[in-house]
């Protein structure tokens, strides 16, 4: 391990305890019954202790769209070819796909990364270009990266958000593009959560009964085949991982450091999100996970973290999308603990209850 | 029944099929996989029926807020004191209750309305004056309003929701100020779903068990003393019901009756879709669940009415504040339908599945 990773790991400190009481006490002084703006009023004390803010402030949001490719395609795990990771990259470069629509709607700027994409990308202004190897090789028949592959990938994402946070940062989500990412993060969850293939491993962007056996089968290969220390996120990551999911780990330990939420997506965000929890337990105050997604496993996931996410809508694109709703939820959070009166400010008589 | 009422009831129309063929086939032409956005997929296409067109717009939002009293509160159903209905209106007017800030996060206008204050409110210009009665009769004891009462103020809901579309209206959420008002709803629960007192009578803004227990029974009190007729929803809402129900019902039905989409708040605007929908059952698809509040009895509401909630936060404030969360859920819905680029607009090569 590095100096940038290490020391990062070791900037990951406590939530603000004042900053928190202040925050729900605050909360409690508001012009509505105690509570009654349930997970938002949880939501925006939370952020009080990541930002160490009894009113933290939304300014400047953004989501950082992490994009690799997977040598366990040549598998046959999904229906989707290889080119897809870059078309789509290109997609999301030309304003079209689903999370330029909703990043736009969040009020966040979108990241585009170039991790690890097998194509050679043309050089685009808005195009992050830090691929650290063109894909990773096959998770059934070796390891996806080397152990060097795997730690750079994790300080590219902190890099990347060390660089946004100098553009001002007050929020991160994180998202994925990756054509075989729910087989890796699916053999990721296998190791840490300890739950069987079988339980974790889901249909991606839409497989048959077969080619889910199939997909199963290859999660279970990978495993016999790398045999990964579940003691060693790193290792994991090396092993069955994605350089995407590295990336966003990095993203999701840089964060943390920097005391600056982190609402993760859906099952790819969740793998990188484990591991990064498994490198440093305290980051899990920092995450808000904004959905459950309809991949199977993704439940497993946050249950494991102990987390509860905001939404429950079906979702299962990825690239950041449900992390966009998270954070217009976080915002509103936010807003309101610093935009409401007080009864006092109202003039507005309080309950009589004790 | 008048005219007005009578001929907006008539004009409640089946979505339409052809504009929600269309916008599904369109999502399906989109660059995701097919359905994995889920819910809002599901949204868009609503919209697209309810509006009438294959790809719906929403420029302008509007959450209607309407303001009444209760005279229940004489039997200590809660602990705040009638005059907070003013108060917390007065707050609205200066933008400092949660609805100011929540229904600008979701980029709608909020038109607050007294239709039933029992205090005299000083003339504002964001206040919108249509009082039908300065707060309704104590239920426990009697009818809450007339049967002429009852009319005017769900013609009074339909008129002011014709002059939010001649100003320009794309989506509306409807929001209640009333203190006592969840005696009210919980009583028209009873009445249409045919649950008990006991399962649908919850704590409001935060009473103890003891208060509880009290709350059901003026709940059981004012059913036995006015016998309102199961069959008949006006009835319902003249002999148990409130005047901020009876304009949300009026908001409900003449926004359906003009191809509006209507989010619908918590447990006071579920009251008023339960009548609404009891008096034209068709409205029900015009109708969007934002959320299930935490207040008892709101699920059952739901479920009567076939409704699945967008949301499940643990919100109870009321307000509309739930609704802002569903308009922006809406809105970014349909962006997603006009928005996003199909694989032949974006050269991205299609799934080989089939």
């Amino acid at each position: 391990m590095t100096d940038l990773l290490n020391n990062t790991l070791k900037m990951i400190r406590p939530l603000d305890e004042k900053a928190m009481n202040e925050a729900r006490a605050r909360q409690n002084l508001l012009t509505k019954p105690e509570g009654s703006l349930g997970r938002l009023e949880d939501l925006s004390i939370q952020i009080a202790g990541i930002q160490r803010k009894a009113i933290p402030e939304i300014n400047h949001k953004a989501i950082i769209t992490m994009a690799g490719d997977h040598g366990v395609v040549a598998e046959g795990v999904g229906n989707w070819p290889q080119e897809v990771t870059a078309q789509m990259v290109d997609n999301f470069l030309i304003g079209g796909a689903g999370i330029n629509v909703m990043a736009k709607q969040a009020g966040a700027r979108n990241i585009i990364v170039d991790i690890g994409i097998a194509t050679e990308m043309k050089p685009h202004p808005k195009l992050i270009s830090r691929k650290v190897a063109p894909g990773t090789g096959n998770i059934a028949a070796g390891t996806a990266m080397t152990p060097e592959q795997a730690v750079k990938a994790v300080e590219t994402g902190i890099e990347i958000v060390n660089d946004e946070i100098a553009r001002g940062l007050d929020i991160v989500g994180t998202g994925d593009m990756g054509i075989g990412n729910t087989t890796a993060s699916s053999a990721i969850c296998v190791v840490i959560t300890g739950r069987n293939p079988s339980e974790v491993t889901g249909r991606g962007t839409g497989i048959s009964d077969e080619q889910l056996e199939h997909k199963i089968s290859i999660v279970e290969k990978a495993l016999a085949v790398n045999r990964p220390d579940s003691s060693q996120p790193l290792d994991i990551l090396a092993k069955v991982g994605g350089l995407e999911i590295g990336g966003l780990t990095g993203v999701i330990l840089g964060s943390s450091a920097q005391r600056i939420p982190v609402v993760i997506d859906g099952f790819i965000s969740g793998a990188a999100a484990l591991i990064a929890v498994s490198l440093a337990p305290m980051c899990k105050d920092y995450l808000i996970a904004s959905h459950v997604s309809a991949e199977t496993g993704h439940h497993a996931m946050l249950e494991h973290m102990g987390l509860t996410p905001l939404l429950d809508l079906g979702l299962r694109l990825g690239e950041g999308t449900g992390a966009a709703l998270g954070i217009f939820l976080c915002d509103t959070a936010v807003k309101v603990l610093s935009d409401m009166s007080t009864f006092a400010e109202a003039g507005v008589s309080e309950s009589s209850e004790e």
